[in-house]
């Protein structure tokens, strides 16, 4: 099972809408076929690992990450190509709580005879499918937040100036994290003062992630690197209810994709927006800031994970705040995280946090 | 050699203005003498070790730290006592700067017929003996920096809240590195905040380290911890040439030690404040903060080490900065620092830098 949830987590950032499945088939001892959901979300990791297996699979004993899928979707349901090739046996991490499968594949596998034990490593299972997870349940992506800032929580100086607060190490590490999510997501304000392009570079990415900003009033420089290049990566952009209808359509021309949600208190709202990346099909969003987004995304309760990186540096008071004001009077007030690793990477410290519940 | 640094190490914050010096001496490669600077200073580490080997120590091989002192101090020169114990070989980490000792130690085991080696982990034992070695080149004392804060690098909230924003394990640790220093300095705002002991608590410590306030005004709180327990554990107050009489009189009859040093820009000056504490003696300082006095520390120069602890929360913009402003408009400009290691302590991250050079 620990082969099947790394294959598995090879197609994470790949495969949205699906969940990023692996899967080991064993035949007397020996593996036989190896597959994961490839990169679109088909075909999945069952019928890869059954081509590879072949006739080997008849009575071979099949370890897949996530319940087999029991409805005719875009591919025939796994269920019933496991039942085809004639396993015995399917031992499966964790039941898919998408009410299309919902028990149904566990159902069909039993139904046709084959043995079917469930829950092995289900929470190892659990962390990688988060953000399927949280789409199917919550109707909104997983949210990892990173921010990369100095010892005393800076990302820019007073000036703005922030290339570069970490190391190249550190920055090489941002990159694999963005290509192991859906989308990489920016406020208006670091895409207007950074000019990013939230691509991910010198890791032969084939497939990039969507660019996602939130800008209310769709304000966002014309002849920066985002507006040049949304033809060849995607670029959706949320925004507020009173953007003219000249920004939209210009926006749209150059290839953006655009959403629409409400504005609450002066800022666009964050659950809205989610629901929306949700509702488009990502998993899986990893935030970059800036500071007024993120602190709007933990004020809410959702950041799944947190990935901090800490250069060593001291830029003072004056410099620009990792997060903006949040009204935390109280620290039991304060949102929380739980510790997940740290290590230095480069000359940085990286820590890593995940949600507390 | 390993042993005696390790050995050495016990001394350090109990010792000044004394290095905290390891001996271990071997015969017939058998351990048959351990020795290291007893609290206070004396014994010499040497002359302990000496002790416990006894007759076993002629033709033996005695492994120092530092270069054992030429000079009469307080104590008779260890390095007579080597030569009259008739040890054969003397294996030494580091050579003493001390203008003191300055080669003499080494001079006078040569002239006795002693082999003398010098270098073995020399690197080691010059970071051990970092605040004995700034106090005599640089007539001040080591400083190590701690701040502890949020994901954000905030010390408090708004309102002032900030107990206890690290964990229990990471608080103790603060405690175990108190016990390490000869001092916990703090400037006034956080004695006056949080009403501080600034004593090391739960590690049976049977030496407390100095407690250093810098407080330009000298206008702390008279029935707050530090002045009623002034007259048990030593209070040393840093202030500025503008305080009255009656204050400092009220300070010293309470039992408090006071140092007058000149104001700068408005500040109490930095280096002047740690060249008064490194002329009464101190070597190693841990410094809590608040974010003014860090501040100050960082854009001088002046941090040796910085041990960072991270708590998994995030208290927004509002919250109090843990480094005051510093003036830094260029990242080329800011204090830079060199990671040494990072860990999870509790629930917190710790995280220790050096300085760069």
């Amino acid at each position: 099972m620990d082969l099947a949830l790394s294959l598995g987590r090879r197609g994470l950032g790949h495969v949205w809408p699906n969940p990023a499945v692996g899967c080991v088939i064993v035949q007397g001892g020996r593996v036989v076929g190896r597959g994961w959901t490839q990169p679109g979300g088909r075909p999945h990791a069952e019928v890869v690992a059954l081509a590879q297996a072949g006739a080997a699979a008849r009575g071979a004993t099949a370890y897949v990450t996530l319940e087999p899928c029991a409805h005719h979707g875009q591919t025939p349901p796994c269920a019933d190509a496991l039942v085809t090739a004639g396993v015995a046996r399917v031992v499966i991490a964790l039941e898919d709580p998408d009410t299309r499968v919902d028990g149904r594949g566990i159902e069909r596998l039993r139904a046709a005879g084959i043995a079917v034990e469930t829950g092995l490593r289900a929470r190892a299972a659990r962390a990688d499918q988060q953000g399927f997870l949280r789409r199917v349940t919550l109707g909104r992506p997983m949210v990892t937040l990173k921010l990369a800032a100095s010892l005393d929580g800076r990302i820019a100086t007073a000036t703005g100036e922030s290339q570069w607060i970490t190391g190249p190490e550190a920055r090489r590490h941002v990159h694999a994290l963005r290509m192991t999510h859906d989308a990489v997501m920016v406020g208006a304000g670091t895409a207007r003062d950074d000019d990013p392009s939230l691509t991910v570079r010198g890791l032969g990415a084939r497939r990039q992630p969507v660019r996602v900003v939130l800008s209310r009033h769709l304000d966002l420089p014309e002849d920066g690197v985002l507006a040049r290049t949304a033809a060849e990566v995607p670029l959706w952009l949320v925004h507020g209810d009173r953007v003219p209808a000249e920004l939209r359509e210009a926006w749209t021309a150059r290839g953006a994709q655009l959403f629409e949600v409400p504005v609450r208190r002066g800022q666009l709202d964050a659950p809205a927006a989610l629901a929306a990346l949700g509702a488009a099909g990502l998993t899986r969003v990893f935030c970059e800031g800036g500071g007024g987004l993120a602190a709007s995304l933990l004020a809410e309760g959702l950041v799944d994970e947190f990935v901090g990186f800490t250069a060593g540096l001291a830029l003072g008071a004056e410099g620009r705040p990792s997060l903006a004001a949040m009204g935390v009077d109280a620290l039991a007030d304060a949102p929380r995280l739980v510790l997940v690793e740290t290590r230095a990477i480069g000359a940085d410290v990286m820590h890593r946090w995940r949600r507390a519940d």
